[in-house]
């Protein structure tokens, strides 16, 4: 491994317990040796790699001050947490990051003991930090105990309500709580919102090299305030501060800016806090996404998130793309759209790069909203539009649109507004793993009353659905799609409407129909291919929708078939069970149909590849002909009625 | 009617073109009158009482300066908009409201073309207001057009992190929005965070009458901030205000503290600043909750929600109950456990008298959590607790967790963690309609991995789900319930654990299964009752768990009857999909079962008595045994082949 690079200090720390013994000239070689560790790391993995070289000198700081397991560090979102991985035992699978059966690219429990709550959505860390605070003051927490408890989030994670939600609990409860708000002007996309304009205000005008002298030479200024707790005197703060006025009225004591890259300051500003801080704090960082690794400092995104790449260079090592994502597809079908219809506009929560809306942003900079990680708002914004005349995209992934489900039921559904979500990563999504699969949308979406529930099949279906969107002014619509490459198929020039609530028949076959929601198609066509060589010839059919139901195609494939068989890139609940309800409804069942629907397993699915995920998940070609056969041999009946 | 009051100038109002030629006194007439016919009206009918009262003022000013409904006026969660009703168009029904047919007792679109905006839950109006702002500045809008967007909203709405998010983007967008926050000190409950007391605060020291003077004299000094939009000159917006710092960080125009019962005040302001404001506003009204109703101003809530009533008295016509709530039975259920077992907490999203939770407060008061109406953190805070080694309730509405659905599936299932939830207002709840309707929870908890999902039958049952819950250490688990009173059977001692995943036979009979999950066994019993009279005897059993399934009792059942039919308060997706699953998978199906599955109708169902809902659900008794005979004679299967 010609890359990897020499860390002598480095080497000798297995656990946090190794820093304690270090000065503060060893703790910032430990830095360095750190950072470099990161970059040749993520260089043979891929990863997330600014967000973690963001935070190598507060991983260190915090490590070295606080007395991990035992106090909670709690990461935001934690694709920043590989620095975290290193330095907590983990050092020897840091090469298997994201790789099936490696590590994971997130915190998580299961993990080990000093990922004390696991992430991957943003804005969770302040709530839970909040819930150990209040567990170890309860006094009745297990044996090891709890100790402090702190929470790093990003200041794009702060325009989501759940961390304000939190923010307001915790400074109204008043307990000792640390909050480190790790300021890089980035989440993913650059930051939206006033709060992002708040904090650049706040530390606009402030000098670190003022702070500095202050926090090296003078920490006796820092203890009274915080020794007044969550009543702290605000006069005094603002001698060592700028502002912190926002986070001062919702009850937290408020320090910084402080360099986040400078170890001097951050060491003695934690050891001050961890003597004594009473209430609530909130300390600000200052920090660089992508710092010291100048391919990733330079990139727009810095470094969010990367393939394998040269370390020498930064280049990185993408393999050749053979179809267009579904997201790019998605994104020029809706700018297609938009040129026909000023009234198409667009919603995103903070992604606009992950939804492919930038694309729409360059063409139609008035007709995008980026509302910020704000997905509850966005729902309700987009039902505002709608309300409004407009026909609103609120594309959010499938993961990210479970946190605006109230809203599409009270304030869409309910309301009948014609709100048009594209749902992106819907199904299995790869290296991100559990937290990011899209696994329940169909089933949350399909059971409210008047909503239209697509999924594509491929890029072409995906491009009418988009026009079917446009078309459908009676009210909320939804349709859904993979993360990832299309499957080649010729685009076509322009999106057709679909009749809503109409399949199609792909293939006429007899004895098993196979019944396709989403892009599972491949694997159903691939598995038709190889049952045919045994003369088994499945009739195959897209249901497009899952609401409403091709009520005639679904009793017609029953009609006509020994068995029928739903296949699905979702969780139980969903496409199957509808078709299912229908059947039964129908009396279908009252004379015998062999029917199966093959959704996702009961099991969150750890991170592979996509393909290895849905081999887990025995959704793959092989396990469609093995259900196949299974169905036609009358195994499974035989083997019911014996039990 | 005796009791209606005498209205000679209202009797005019019929719409809001009618106030615009009345002088100011004439309105201040039209207030006082407008508030005898609140009181008059709910006397009738019952309902929310004092939210109503406390806008009267403010619902006459809006509706005298702005031009609804070109101008769209959309209240935060709306059970305040009884007055709003009566002055538009609406008061020859308002003797209707909540009542089955009748006025619905929130804003709907659907009701009047001046309800912008429906709502029930809260904290959406900003959102809403923005997305028809936006509209409006697009220039799309349609014909009719769109002009101001005004938001009316109470303090406790601002705890929820929704409103944050609305606040921070319609603070960065700039745009023209009027936000109205309606500072009542009390959402339902007395509110809490920080937040809170901040906006004690910022009028603690602020005579109205000082605010008072400047309104009426010199309203010049009002128009310069203004003029200057977004970035408002803050010195001199300070001159008339006593803070307002928090919010205009987030980009707004501060006014306030106001009178929000002084008309001359409300009128001045409003009219200046529907001619002067340019960017995001931010009024800040301070109005008592049952305002000019002894009744309601000395009750602890306020006459939040009432019962008909005496105009004169104000004492509440209730009818005697038969048997405790469920709310009840669960807390004082709890409160026996928490005293066995120390690690028991409770967690409520701002509704403490709602789910019983002020009992447990009142014996455990460092052990409950009022976490404001923040559903998305009070989810993750349990998680947290449960990490930290506690055993948290978290008792929320089964509307209003699916505000708290993202967390429920990232923070709490993934990582299994024992979070209780205990699930108030399943299913249909009457007159608060179709937003408070508990429809969907077992369908968006029961396919998540590692959750178990019960429903209690009884109250009796309902105690023994809760030692359940305390119970179970292994992962989330959560219990749901209706609202309303009990059934009347014996309350056990003391709860005993049930077996996970285990349900119970009620009845042994022959033909027909009845596979019942939660209180609609009590219909079920009812249905066997009168089919026995036909000579059918239905098999009856209570499955207690959608998740994990008693595999064992339902195959059995499907093995020993002709027909199986489960029956529960919920949507498609929920229990009966995971039972036709199983039935699927293990291949009940291919030789034939006479399978349903009764569940909510593909619609939101509107206001009526729980009973009359479920009537239209049909859902009830005599749905039941329809059923069962239809099943039996066989004619749907008959009918689906001659199809």
């Amino acid at each position: 491994m010609s890359n990897r690079p020499i860390t002598p200090l480095l080497d000798k720390v297995c656990c946090p317990a190794d820093l304690k013994g270090l000065s503060d000239d060893q703790l910032k070689q430990v830095a360095h040796e750190l950072r470099q560790e990161v970059v040749s790391a993520v260089s043979e993995t891929g990863g997330h790699l600014g967000a973690g070289l963001g935070v190598v000198e507060l991983t260190v700081a915090l490590h070295a001050v606080f007395d991990t397991p035992r106090d909670k560090l709690i990461w935001d979102v934690s694709h920043q947490c590989y620095p975290h991985k290193i330095l907590t035992g983990r050092r020897d699978r840091i090469r298997t990051l994201r790789q099936e059966g490696g590590l994971s690219g997130f915190c998580k429990r299961s993990e080990s003991e000093y990922d004390a709550f696991g992430a991957g959505h943003s804005s969770t860390s302040i709530s839970a930090a909040l819930g150990y605070a209040v567990a170890r003051d309860l006094g009745t927490a297990p044996e090891a105990g709890v100790g402090d408890a702190i929470a790093v989030i990003g200041d794009g994670s702060l325009s989501a309500g759940m961390a304000y939600e939190a923010l307001n609990h915790a400074g109204h409860l008043g307990k000792r709580l640390i909050v480190i708000l790790n300021d890089n002007e980035m989440s993913i996309a650059p930051p939206v919102g006033a709060m992002s304009r708040y904090l650049n205000r706040l530390y606009a005008g402030a000098p670190f090299q003022e702070f500095k002298s202050i926090a090296k030479g003078a920490i006796r200024h820092l203890p009274e305030p915080f020794q007044e707790g969550a009543k702290r005197a605000k006069d005094l703060v603002k001698q060592v501060t700028v502002g912190g006025t926002l986070f001062e009225e919702l009850g937290f004591s408020y320090v910084g800016p402080v360099d986040g890259h400078d170890l001097d300051q951050l060491l003695a500003i934690l050891r001050t806090v961890k003597t004594r801080a009473t209430g609530p704090m909130l300390i600000h960082a200052i920090t660089k996404k992508g710092k010291g690794y100048a391919p990733a400092e330079t990139a727009p995104d810095c470094g969010h998130g990367v393939s394998k790449f040269d370390v020498a260079t930064g280049v990185q090592k993408k393999a050749p793309a053979n179809a267009p994502s579904y997201t790019k597809v998605f994104a020029e079908a809706l700018i297609r759209e938009a040129r026909a219809d000023r009234k198409v506009v667009a919603v995103t929560a903070a992604m606009p790069d992950g939804t492919g809306l930038n694309l729409f942003a360059e063409r139609f900079p008035e007709r995008i909203f980026d509302v910020g990680i704000a997905e509850q708002h966005a729902v309700t914004f987009s039902a505002g539009l709608a309300a409004g005349g407009q026909k609103p995209f609120c594309a959010i992934y499938s993961t990210f649109l479970q946190r605006g489900y109230d809203q599409i039921v009270h304030d869409v559904a309910i309301q009948r507004l014609p709100v048009r979500f594209a749902i992106d990563r819907a199904g299995l999504v790869g290296a991100d793993g559990a937290t990011h699969a899209g696994a329940f949308d169909t089933s949350f979406l399909a059971n409210l009353p008047g909503m239209v529930v697509m999924a594509a099949a491929d890029e072409a279906e995906l491009v009418h659905m988009v026009a079917t969107a446009v078309a459908h002014d009676e009210g909320p619509i939804a349709f859904r799609y993979p993360r990832g490459e299309g499957v080649g198929v010729e685009l076509p020039e322009k999106g057709v409407p679909l009749e809503i609530g109409k399949g199609r028949i792909i293939q006429e076959g007899k004895r098993v129909a196979l019944l396709s929601f989403g892009t599972r198609l491949k694997e159903v066509r691939e598995a038709a291919q190889a049952l045919s060589a045994e003369g088994i010839e499945p009739t195959i059919a897209d249901a497009r929708f899952a609401k409403p139901l091709d009520e005639d195609l679904i009793l017609g494939l029953a009609r006509e078939h020994e068995a029928l068989i739903t296949i699905e890139e979702g969780a139980i609940g969903g496409f199957g069970s509808h078709v299912a309800q229908l059947l039964a409804e129908r009396g279908v069942f009252d004379h015998g149909l062999r029917f199966r629907s093959m959704v996702l397993p009961d099991t969150f699915i750890d991170h592979a590849s996509a393909e290895a995920m849905y081999a887990e998940a025995r959704l793959n070609a092989a396990d469609i002909e093995a259900k196949v056969r299974d169905v036609l041999s009358g195994a499974t009946a035989q083997a019911a009625r014996r039990a």
